[in-house]
């Protein structure tokens, strides 16, 4: 039956101080497409190759971290069967009318365990990726791909006290399948758990922190480690605070840069990673090998990216 | 609920000539794994990335193309589920008993509208790729990936009179998605139909000819466009017949060598291409477009590869 | 003593019969920088990582190919030293006066035994690479580097008559090494000749031809295949007739697009080849292996390539 | 006259602690080829693409650090040239026959102001690139290229006190150019300099130490960022101790990763870096932009990198 379901994790809203400082920040230096001007306390991105409105969302607050992320899934009946599973499951289950965002279809809402709100949403308006659907050729007009050239939202990684219990509710309530973990070499706690469903070596994930609701990063693809090292260069020219330069993790096999927005909310840029299917085996990494999961080229775990979160 | 069904093609058996040239074609050149020792008319292969035991069957005859081709399915019940529905369509379906192919658990079979045999199994035991399941590292040891440094099979092409018809039973008993459409710009005939249950551009593609059961190619899938060149100086070096260098296709974007095993089976390397998803919009090109849909660095349709089949 | 005498091929002059056409081709698509506007018949042109004011000049004729070309030498004394040792060869040397040339000191200027008009120089102003000299970090601002993201000018290939006194005056006035040859299998006349006074693999060749002063490409250096690719997506954009599309070189080991501008002058992007020392030994090719010393992936010679000149 | 006098570090000789080890480290891991077999003592390396018997030579010590290094210069009367050159600048020069080093021509040999034991020899044998000289295609056979994939050795870094002295002998004796420094911000003392008498941004460098004949490391040529992240995959499998992972440096604009020998040597994969010509402009760097100077993704100095030599 292919991919069904949730699809992906089709928007992020996340918290910023200064709307024009964040405007330069993701929108000229990442190089995200910013498509819409609705309240000005909040602007709208889209990596080059997706299609639908938008994908990320800053809000202006006073304080940064993850508002809400929504997954896109695959048909608006999707909604009511995730409805009664949810709420069987346990969660209180809200309904957002279409329209409430923009170019947005309706929306269920509820509050993970980790304490995170998620959304559901079967439509988004489309926008296109810069090329026709008929005949599109390769490659957009110039400028189109620009700054760090991501090519799409990719994934996010969030922070919490009760993983197990949202692991347990991917798998259960959202089919997806846990592709790697990170446990406790001395009792097995469960201490990040990576989940797809897709052929992405994760969608989302969570890692264990003392309080929840907790933001660790949004991930945005490239197309090579060319264009990892060229992402490298601007964050080096602009000053972007880094966490981590070039490296690759163990987990994911995902070569990666982090680096912080000017609210102090991490970002990512990825690339590669292996194919996932819902057959390939769970890997297990265990805190004997924290640094290799983590950063696999110098097997050095990073305090700062283990316990920095907004 | 992720992927579900169909996972991808697990599994292509081809016909070539000669054992022992294709072993060397295949093997020391191409980079594959041999896995598997049965049948001396025989050779099974994986890529370094793949987990279960073979996914190429080279089988010794006179005549050369593809004998059959199966994809993997999620969970054993979808072989009772795709039985009832292909025969609901009315296609005849044959029953194969685990172990009649080697590790591989129960498949049904069928002949698609295109004269090709399909085969469908949720069971092969395992092999590895090369690194464990607990703290896996991120590459395997010095010379598991060898040759080309081939990852994987990433997808085939076949050839048959009624594509239309396949296309129609992989939307309507496989669920999976059109990502993109040759048709002709005088009468809309599809030429060409690029079928996708994954996130990736496409996993089967069937392109109209004259007779059925005809094989364009099988597609390795490599990491980088750097690796793509490295396969080009192996294919330079051991002066294996050349389809098309270096190129990169329109649809699917991916960059792409074509060249052919000892017995004329064509071959590709393929890397890139964009993320797909059942909500990406269908692609269609017309032949006012073939030589940007098939070679878009030159725009240059290709009369070999348009009609060279085995 | 390190690289003295001859620096590099630093300015060449094209033909071209379209001024505004060959802005767009040369200015917007291949993305060199335009960086002096005098006399409206021509453009002067810098790679985004060249330091001197120019490298190309586009001059506005009713018959494409090259007008002349400039090597850049170490010091001015140069000049008197190669006028003497031109002399003596038995050439006319002639003396341009600095300033008339734009931003230029002055040149000598003489006919090559092919019939190709080379100048001296040893000064030209500079512009910068777009970035300061003091702390100047590793990119320029967006925009600097567009297009095909050319680095530099790389080398010209000429066709003459007399390529062999073109060789013996390269190695004996301008102490220059044959990095790689290309000869008749039959009775080793040279075929081509390549010749370098740096680290590169040729600075300028020559190719025999029936008829003097021919053109056959100038070459512009990329950064790796990637970029190769991405040129190569921009000249299937923008419909630029492509001679050959992505392949390796056997002579060099370069990675290459050819394709014509709109007056139907050659060019290239290249990136790659090895690093030559003066004791590198010089590589041989013969005709039993046209393909592979032109085309290496598919060891295939092109008749457009060997024959069609400017 | 081309690249005269100085061609490049031709011969580097590393102390080591264990023969075994070491072999282990510069032959199965970074994957140079062992080429001679002499003195048990000794071991003698080259890499993929260099022409000469050897580049590298390991000797058993019980202290790591540089024993000598080696430029090879154009002609065997450079010899004579340069011991009359040394001689008048002031050093004490001495003659070592042919055959005291296996497969070389005789040298000179001296120490530099900053402690360092430098030789100069113009002949040494050749074994060759893997490849034949006549119709030598574009790459070896399959296992000459391994490990980290370096292409040849690339460039040393010392440490000494009087570095300021060593860039005048190499400017006045060698002719070679000061591509880049490093100077302090607050009285503009020399801190580094970085040498080059070819296209490559550097050829030799020296760092400001408090004590003389210190050894920073040894570099290797790869061929892009794709296989510096290969070496870092490998790197992180054999657990070699790094000192750097992959970054890029603002001297120089090469892509790099530091990492140790079992004696604590420091070694580097390199890639990419401008072309440099003699008349390209000198880069300043100072104290301000320390961070950026050494490691521009992240513009974060290293203590390590700029204290722990050998």
């Amino acid at each position: 039956m292919a991919i069904r379901g949730l699809l992906r994790v089709g928007e992020v809203c996340v918290r910023v101080f200064d709307i024009e400082e964040s405007r330069r920040h993701y929108g000229e230096r990442i190089g995200l497409i910013e498509t819409y001007q609705g309240d000005p306390d909040k602007i709208y991105y889209k990596g080059s190759d997706e299609h639908d409105w938008y994908s990320l969302v800053l809000k202006k607050s006073d304080k940064s971290g993850v508002e809400y992320f929504a997954f896109k899934t695959h048909s608006d009946a999707d909604l009511d069967h995730f409805d009664r599973a949810l709420t069987e499951y346990g969660l209180v289950v809200e309904h957002i009318e279409p329209g409430v965002y923009p170019k947005s279809g309706r929306r269920i809402q509820f509050k993970l365990p980790s304490g995170h709100i998620m959304q559901i949403y079967a439509e988004k308006e489309r926008i296109g990726n810069g090329m026709p659907l008929r005949n599109p050729g390769t490659i957009p007009d110039e400028g189109y791909i620009r700054g760090m050239r991501v090519i799409r939202l990719d994934h996010i990684l969030l922070g919490g006290t009760d993983i197990v219990a949202n692991r347990d509710l991917f798998k259960s309530v959202f089919d997806m399948t846990v592709s790697e973990e990170l446990i406790s070499h001395e009792d097995e706690t469960r201490l990040a758990v990576f989940l797809t469903g897709s052929n992405k070596p994760h969608d989302i994930a969570f890692v264990l922190q003392p309080t929840g609701s907790r933001f660790h990063h949004v991930s945005f693809l490239l197309e090579s480690v060319n264009d990892l090292f060229h992402a490298g260069d601007l964050i080096g020219k602009y000053e972007i605070p880094v966490d981590i330069s070039p490296n690759r993790h163990g987990v994911t096999r995902g070569a990666t840069i982090y680096f912080f927005d000017p609210s102090g909310n991490r970002n990512e840029v990825f690339t590669g990673g292996y194919v996932h299917y819902p057959d390939t085996p769970t890997l297990t990494w265990d805190t004997t090998q924290l640094g290799k999961a983590t950063f696999s080229h110098d097997n050095l775990p990073r305090d700062s990216f283990l316990n920095v979160l907004t």
